[in-house]
């Protein structure tokens, strides 16, 4: 039995929200306190909390940080942080959750105190999710020794054990021994800065790579599976997620290594029939051209900067959710998985 | 009929070496200049001077900048310089045939001309490589209009137009409507730092993207064609190059683009029947854990950094030497070609 103890990635206490500040990580644990919804719509915007999961419960916490002088300017808080970031559904769920609570209180007395019931609640789900999606993920991965991930989908991305971690740390939490290899996941990092860090602060044994790297790895036959998040997914299993998602699931198909997707089931949208219809958000050129700074893209030269691709449900071997597993996902599995 | 002129990668003149520093660019374009055998050793192991053919011919001036009191003292200067880098061939060959020269030549007295004589011609002969790829290459090309490039095989990489990018410039200068898209090519941004400045300085479109992008752009049907280089090719036709070709292979495949590799024949080495012998450089942890100085990646995680992968011969479309195109290539067709 392995301890598995990973950072609380945010904390509501005394009307603050304490998020860690994973612009910093792995460099320094320092923590950012959110005031008002303004501030809360910067640290999303600015991925100082990131990973879907975690989006939604920040962006919950952020509209009972408004404190409005009525109902609608709850309603108004909502609309703003829901353009905060644009691919994760999540955050989007979370909102409707609120609205939906705004909508339904009758009485303008004890809405701050009902809101803020909500959000804790959803704070709550996420935690046994991630219990629930390692349970579930750890029956696929029992023979598998090295797995290999992209991006964050870890405790940070998450309130507790993350959602592609999840099945790993329960592994490990139950002696089970198992190593990471992560994509370092250009342009923003996420698997080198916070996917090494949180697996090593949990004991986890893990290995940094050039995404460059995963197909000569896959290659040798070292790795056992790939499991990684998801920011949305839709009706059919077409999951967005990461860039450079989409290559890996390609490379796993070609190498006959097993790719599991694991993510909460408020990850779908189901008013999507198909992946093509998911909206990419595209970033800034300055996160490809000028990496800590240092422009290493001349200025003639343009840049393509979309933060995530979309892997077709047929390279997707499994779907895991805190409701189970649906292998070979499609359409009429998943509505019955969801329903 | 566009201008097509590149920088001068690499230069002799009184008897010095003069080099475009690669490391520095694209911030500055500054030159380094070796004046013995050390420097020149040093040059190629930092990648002041990169790409296996310019290697090779900085690596033949570098036995010219010996001076030494006897014969002995150029062969022990051939000898350190073959351990600067240990994968590109064409290092080797160039100082083969160096060594030749010097076991050839019967007096002392003339050992220097002779062998600065042989340095030049390998030098030309890199030129008319480049020109002869070029125009092999462009018949492969004609039809494309938007190509994928990884790493630098461009005018950096040897003397004039490159391997890879040959091709391009070629068609380029017929007026022949051609962008690429290069890789950034982590850890050390060949794609974004040197493709980029080059393609640009050349006046062809150039997009740059990261590596783990690849994928989605070959799935929206927009390129027409990879090409790459390769730093070593089998009797087979496996192809070693820069980590993170053999993943855009599987990925040309898998989306039916056409992938092609571009080198000089002296980039063969008959003696390995097939890939898997090839070595292959391990770099050290600092390039991926620590990009300009900013450590990303925790000390408790392990890192790997191959510095190349093996492509099979079975993914490769056509191989383009100085000496034609050998479409789906394996050892028969190689060997015929090469003789």
């Amino acid at each position: 039995m392995n301890d598995t103890t990973v950072p609380e990635t945010l904390a509501y206490t005394n009307g603050r929200l304490v998020l860690i500040d994973q612009t910093r990580l792995p460099g320094e644990l320092v923590t950012l306190v959110c005031e008002d919804v303004e501030q809360t719509h910067d640290a999303i915007r600015r991925l100082v909390v990131r990973g879907a999961p975690a989006i939604g419960i920040a962006a919950a916490y952020g509209v009972c940080l408004a404190k409005p002088a009525n109902r609608a300017g709850y309603l108004s808080a909502i609309e703003r942080l829901a353009t905060s970031r644009p691919t994760a559904v999540n955050l989007f769920w979370a909102l409707d959750r609120m609205k939906a609570v705004v909508e339904s209180t009758s009485s303008d007395d004890d809405l701050a105190g009902v809101l803020q019931a909500e959000a804790i609640a959803i704070h709550d789900q996420d935690r046994m999710m991630c219990r629930d999606i390692g349970r579930h993920g750890a029956t696929l991965l029992r023979d598998c020794h090295a797995v290999l991930t992209h991006c964050n989908a870890g405790g940070l991305a998450t309130s507790m054990w993350g959602t592609a971690l999840a099945p790993i740390y329960h592994l490990h939490q139950s002696g089970h021994a198992i190593e990471v290899f992560a994509d370092e996941t250009r342009p923003l990092l996420q698997g080198a800065r916070l996917t090494a860090w949180e697996l090593s602060q949990a004991g986890v044994p893990v290995t940094v790579l050039t995404d460059s790297m995963a197909g000569s790895l896959l290659r040798t036959g070292k790795i056992d599976a790939v499991i990684v998040g998801a920011d949305r997914i839709a009706a059919n299993g077409d999951a967005a997620n990461k860039i450079g998602t989409y290559p890996l699931a390609v490379l796993a198909k070609y190498h006959d290594v097993p790719f599991y997707v694991a993510a909460p089931s408020s990850t779908f949208d189901l008013s999507l029939a198909n992946g093509d219809l998911i909206p990419i958000e595209q970033r800034a050129r300055i996160e490809v051209s000028s990496p800590h700074g240092v422009c290493v893209v001349p200025d003639a030269a343009n840049v393509i900067n979309p933060a995530f691709d979309v892997t077709p449900a047929d390279l997707i071997t499994a779907i895991v959710t805190e409701l189970g597993v649906v292998e070979s996902p499609d359409t009429e599995k998943l509505a019955r998985h969801l329903a």
